[in-house]
């Protein structure tokens, strides 16, 4: 008996119950979910990324790690920039930033081994927050800072300071942090004003509902109307500069070096990366 | 002795027949060949794959398995989209589409494994008719249908039906199918009539001199006119619909998924992975 | 104790000294020597490049082999083109180009193993004017020409036999040679004269300071202003016409063969290629 024509012959969906096997047994096969889909009119195929999104990160595939080391080894994987490896192939930090070795599966897992060493992720957990989503998906800011302009210059080690003595609406803050989010070129030459795009709760016109014209504004925090005020993200977190959004986003440049902060924040590949370590980072 | 300059130093052609080894006992090296093709006036340099025309594909210079490797590896390898291995990476239908594993040699010389398990090409052979050939060279049909379009419709199995049923010239071809070919919108939304692009044996205006618009048009293929009546391409085959042209080009979707039918069918890429089928699919 | 934030996070760079390693016992990691430059004023963002040049280029980073591998692997590696691999893969001239097989370590190394048999570059040095550098950097003169054009012309070879005689200035030059360099498509079809780029030693308006339109300026030399006349780059190396810059300029295709001569020649893999070879030409 021949089987039924069709998407069946298609996909290679066996929509007559013929196929078997352990996967199968427990659920469908990806081309009969593919088709399950379809036929509900499930499939979206807006944006440029709507192939990826569907037929992909909605299913959960096993990325590969063959394909993880294909987006470490060439250019432009994550948008236009050197390939991750030539700066990050070794956890010597005198050959590679941060000891950090991107070039096997041991060394991305490991993360940077120079002090203070750190992983870059956390094995099945969604790294959208860890260092390698920020490092990805997060524009410096303030918007048009250039990677030559300094971390560690007193505009910024003064926002840090005053998170990390806890972050009060004190004389201090008032007179010396606040007006950092207020002013043009505060942080960096050229650089507008924080406030420019984060001046209310409003969205339009504030980006991510933040407003950074107030001390209750910055620790309302983000997204506090699409969210909810109990669930807003929390742009600072007192007494750690270094977990808090707003050092983060002052302090760490958006990987490949030199990207535009016009370029994709979700990239396909970007995507396809988080997927893999949220099912386990695994080196096979 | 110094060998000769010109062009035998350029290309390193020995012009003056020092050179020896197997290979070379039985014809010329590469250079020697191409060298001689220059002098001849043999070399075209018309369009944007003129170098791998010229240089690769005319001259049958066997295909690495490692750029294959490296194609199924990349993104954008045969046009705009995913890389292969994301969907294609393991003979498990629930972990990979088809159980199709492109990520090793032995996996892409193997096929489908999913019921209905189909090899993707026929080592040694031109795999432009076969699976491998139209998903990376066919757009599905009506121009423009998106991927979110079932590829069971009734209107698609109308034509499966006819076709499996021996495709006759009968009522139900004349009232059910042949006004399928011939109305806006018969397969997808939005789609124009394939009449519209095949309307007679003659082109210009109508593509691949193919003729929908008739019982007889259709039976008589493609390009009847340009490769003889006799030798003109089958687009139906009785009792066949998976061989037939006309439901393959109705329910295959053109990979990568969601690439525009305006990208070059001829890819560079794709001639030189058919080159390496042709070759012998080897694996080393 | 908390380490001091900052870029000392950012970068991982250990600035409270509690770092130790063989490595940095010697000296400062990437990191700190990165924020010690950014906190100098040292880091330029100026052109494409900038990343590359500053993170990568400038620190004598060790070049992993397997991102020259991947480069050997991918299209468009050093501009658009096809994959060198595609080319040169095997030592067997008949199989490949030049019997050059790029596509392991050994090979790269080893170079053109048909006769006349060549490496690409040697070992540890500036590979910018052996093989490698001008195959990827130059543009075949004069511009325009396209790979069909014979290397070993009559007007080529006069200029190559006029060098190997010792390139004097005698009645052949002046009769034979030089109107070739001051006369429209004299060497390819459609192509400017010599002289309508380097007319003088002055650029602008002639490029590299190179004036071909007498016998005294072709045999000063390239760039006799910003170098001074003692260090002018000689074009023409009497005798020896395979080492002289007007030979090869006329006789060698630039790669990828049909790469635009408008296409960067400092592309970012050129110069991290060229960097590998400076460091050792490293297979691990």
């Amino acid at each position: 008996m021949k089987p039924g024509i069709g998407v069946a012959l298609v996909l290679g969906a066996a929509m007559t119950g013929l196929v078997g096997g352990s996967a199968l047994a427990q659920g469908q096969s990806l081309s009969q979910q593919l088709s399950a889909d379809i036929a509900a009119g499930k499939i979206s195929i807006e944006g440029d990324d709507a192939a990826v999104n569907e037929l992909i990160l909605k299913r959960n595939i096993p990325i590969p790690y063959s394909y993880i080391d294909t987006l470490m080894h060439v250019p432009n994987a994550f948008g236009p920039g050197p390939a991750c490896v030539v700066c990050h192939s070794s956890n010597d930090p005198a050959e590679s930033y941060r000891g950090l070795d991107l070039s096997t599966c041991e060394g991305i897992r490991l993360g940077s081994t120079e002090e203070p060493a750190r992983p870059i992720f956390v094995v099945g957990q969604d790294p959208k927050r860890e260092i390698l989503g920020r490092r990805l998906r997060n524009n410096r800011m303030p918007l048009g800072v250039e990677f030559n302009v300094p971390t560690d210059s007193p505009a910024i080690l003064a926002v840090e300071a005053w998170i990390r003595s806890g972050a009060p609406n004190d004389k201090n803050f008032t007179d010396n942090v606040l007006p950092l989010f207020t002013t043009e070129s505060a942080f960096a030459p050229d650089t507008p004003a924080c406030t420019d795009c984060h001046m209310s709760n409003q969205e339009p016109p504030s980006f991510h509902e933040l407003d950074m014209s107030s001390y209750e504004g910055i620790m309302l925090g983000a997204d506090s109307i699409a969210k909810g005020v109990d669930n807003a993200t929390k742009v600072i977190i007192p007494g750690e500069p270094e977990r808090s959004g707003v050092w983060q986003h002052l302090a760490e440049n958006r990987m490949p070096p030199g990207i535009s902060p016009f370029e994709n924040r979700d990239h396909a590949n970007t995507q396809i990366m988080f997927a893999w370590v949220k099912q386990g980072a695994l080196c096979n």
